[in-house]
């Protein structure tokens, strides 16, 4: 429990209620109750709040919440991310080490971390304090983990791979396999060695089964406060500058360069040597070409959407025309 | 062996041909010799069908199958799996509980279930009757999962997860990772932590390396029925109702709610709060914008598919003078 | 350390300089030291050479290296691949086979192999000569491994599956998963059972969490030197012939067909049945639609990139004109 108090001063939020009142958790409007904070984002939300039994909202200058205790902030949902990390403690863990798990020669374990059963840590590999390897995850040799972070269970790390501080690997997560460099010969595909690593700063997350690879020559790096979605590739000597958001199925070229704070949505990709701008936002599905450039702060990007069947029967009855060099007769099908 | 009177029955078709006739399987129509059934879906398929050695053959009324023993149905693919199902017995196995597999304190494990090697189920984990747990998996603290379902090796279900009846998961499948909610704040990116869970019904299909996250509050639901591909992203908070198929490397974004045997195609994808009506097909990459609502029951929608690069070149062209504010000159190219 | 003129025969390309002098490894242009060979592409890789330290250059004929020992080719990234490949030993291994690793009953492992901790070798499998199996990897009951290859941490290889000599399958992938079949009834999907396997050939490279899928009949089959990046998926009865590149997060759909040396971008896709000629390259993100062929040997096809979002919001009012009938005004927007 926390008062409405320190949940402002938190949020950097202006308080309209009373200061001593407390909130334990931030819920969903429908499903508040007294102690419950909740946020609302547009009106639709606002709309939601009248029947809400919430105790408390997050709001903006100006809404009207029907003199319900509020905390006004420009973001809410920023607000909500920021109140639910002060009021939902982090999960508890014991330093338990499984006997079934194994600690090749060499390593350093401190006894403040804590093995998940037939969690395998590899020669001569460099655990911090207070880490966590779940179960059958494997830590390559020669591997530098940070203080307090975690390894959830079937994570790999490769050999040589080096893991900040606070961090977070989710499940069948994958760093530091050879990154996929291959020059096409006339016998068939000729493969360039990957000597590199991979870097990642501190209080990184990475999703599940997310594949990171190593660089050829020097290192793929990830920077501080890096936040990766499930299922995304990122492929060798790409950087990824601090605070950058990469969303889920998204895939990042080798030699790709993102810089601070910019984001990828769901589906996005850079090619191989494209650049993303700090604080540039790649909407769902938005992609840039190779050797593309793309710096426009606080910009959004996006793909086109879906079209129906029979408008796409047309677009490709359009196309086939104008590959035939007859030239468009009439607009294309939207 | 099956009567093709049986086979009629199962799938609900018209016999054409000697009732007492069996046949042993489903084969393809080169393949197929005197005790295969074959299924044409079109002329193309039927004009094959001549020079096969097929012993029965699974048609629409009205086809011409050269006096061949036939089963008539209004759809020959789906005859054929329900064929499929009635002659291919499921694959036989055994209650081994593997030496190496763990079993921590409280856990419940029937002595009905097969447990392979260096399996483990956390602490008061439930599992039911004849529950096969693959090599390596790993099935967390007080998850649930019901009679006859089926993980394969290196599945990871999170702590709290639910699993219903018959259900199977595909190796490297990993349900109830955490949610990936973030908002950019000044400093980067803030978290908002995921205390919800996920429920799967029954007779659920999870393919390989597929991840289903769990919920930021409450669950994520996976209806019964249901049948995921491979390498697909379920983000958290998603409904997904009964009977829904989604192909492999979807992504289905935060909150999107997917209607009763809804489709969504290869590459396809549902953003943020996005919905889909029952019935509703997405096709191969398309795609709903965040918050779109999309109910067209049986209809099938589609993205555009690829380009020349020449014309590819063009497009670029095109754009910039339109970006530039000079306005298009001539159609854009198709 | 080779010769220069060692390096020029492995190439197939001209000596311009002092056959002796030797080189140790490739590296890029800023890092490279008088040890060092490094590779120009293009102008701009031309200009930055003229800084760098490298001892020798691979690059075109006619190119300007100002005096610098070079080696003249026609494709200075492939002569790189060819000479890394000649410059960097591959990494040292020894045949140990820990005490954990688990060999199940009729498997045949020779003492030449190297099985990591908690891997398992499923009932009659069989690994040819110096085969490696990563920690936590699973070979399938009655698998065969050729000669030489390499299974990382954490692959699954179901029953059955084939694997040829001197593949390397990266962490996390899954080969031989059923086939995604199923057909949509009255009552929800109905599955197509899946009895085939998957054969892959020689020299075959697969990526990190890449799945692979067994054929509904028959197999699903990749041809020698094929090469397949992180996270992609190919269906069942999926055949890729020799030399084929698939890049990351590609979709091969059920029964398509690759020619050899044909070259799949990333997130690129072939709907079901599609076919993609030999020599053909599809770019980044570009698709073939379920059944087309393309068949256009050294051409590049492309999909289409982003758009700046205030341009997308007027595609999507151009296209609901467009489908409410009352046709285009204006053309599109780019």
């Amino acid at each position: 429990l926390k008062t409405l108090a320190d949940v402002a001063a938190a949020v950097g939020g202006r308080l309209d209620g009373p200061p001593e009142r407390t909130v334990r958790r931030v819920a969903p409007v429908e499903d508040a109750g007294p102690d419950d904070l909740v946020f609302v984002k547009d009106e639709r939300w606002l709309a939601r709040l009248a029947s809400s039994g919430a105790g408390a909202v997050l709001c903006r200058e100006g809404d009207d919440v029907g003199g319900r205790p509020a905390i006004r902030v420009a973001n809410p949902r920023l607000a909500a991310a920021q109140a639910a990390a002060l009021l939902v403690p982090p999960p508890p863990w014991e330093p338990l080490q499984h006997p079934t798990a194994l600690v090749e020669r060499g390593a350093a374990v401190p006894a403040s971390c804590a093995l998940g059963p037939y969690a395998v840590v590899g020669r001569d590999a460099v655990l911090g304090e207070r880490v966590r390897v779940g179960a059958h995850a494997v830590v390559g040799a020669g591997c530098r983990v940070g203080d307090d972070s975690q390894l959830d269970p079937h994570v790999v790390l490769y050999p040589g791979v080096v893991v900040g501080a606070r961090c977070a690997l989710h499940a069948g997560a994958v760093i530091g396999a050879p990154g996929f460099g291959y020059e096409m010969g006339p016998d068939g595909p000729v493969g360039v060695p990957q000597t590199g690593t991979v870097i990642l700063g501190d209080d990184v997350r990475i999703g599940a089964n997310t594949t990171v690879d190593r660089a050829a020559f020097r290192a793929t790096r990830l920077g501080d406060g890096v936040k990766i979605d499930n299922l995304v590739q990122v492929a060798h000597n790409v950087t990824v500058e601090a605070g950058v958001i990469i969303c889920a199925l998204a895939g990042i070229g080798g030699g790709a360069t993102l810089g601070p704070r910019s984001v990828v949505g769901p589906q996005g990709a850079l090619a191989p040597d494209a650049s993303l701008g700090g604080g540039t936002i790649l909407g769902a599905r938005a992609a840039l070409a190779s050797g593309q450039h793309l710096d426009a702060p606080g910009r959004v990007f996006m793909s086109v959407g879906p079209v129906p069947f029979e408008d796409w029967k047309r677009w490709v009855v359009f196309r086939r025309r104008f590959a035939r060099g007859r030239g468009p007769r009439g607009a294309p099908p939207a």
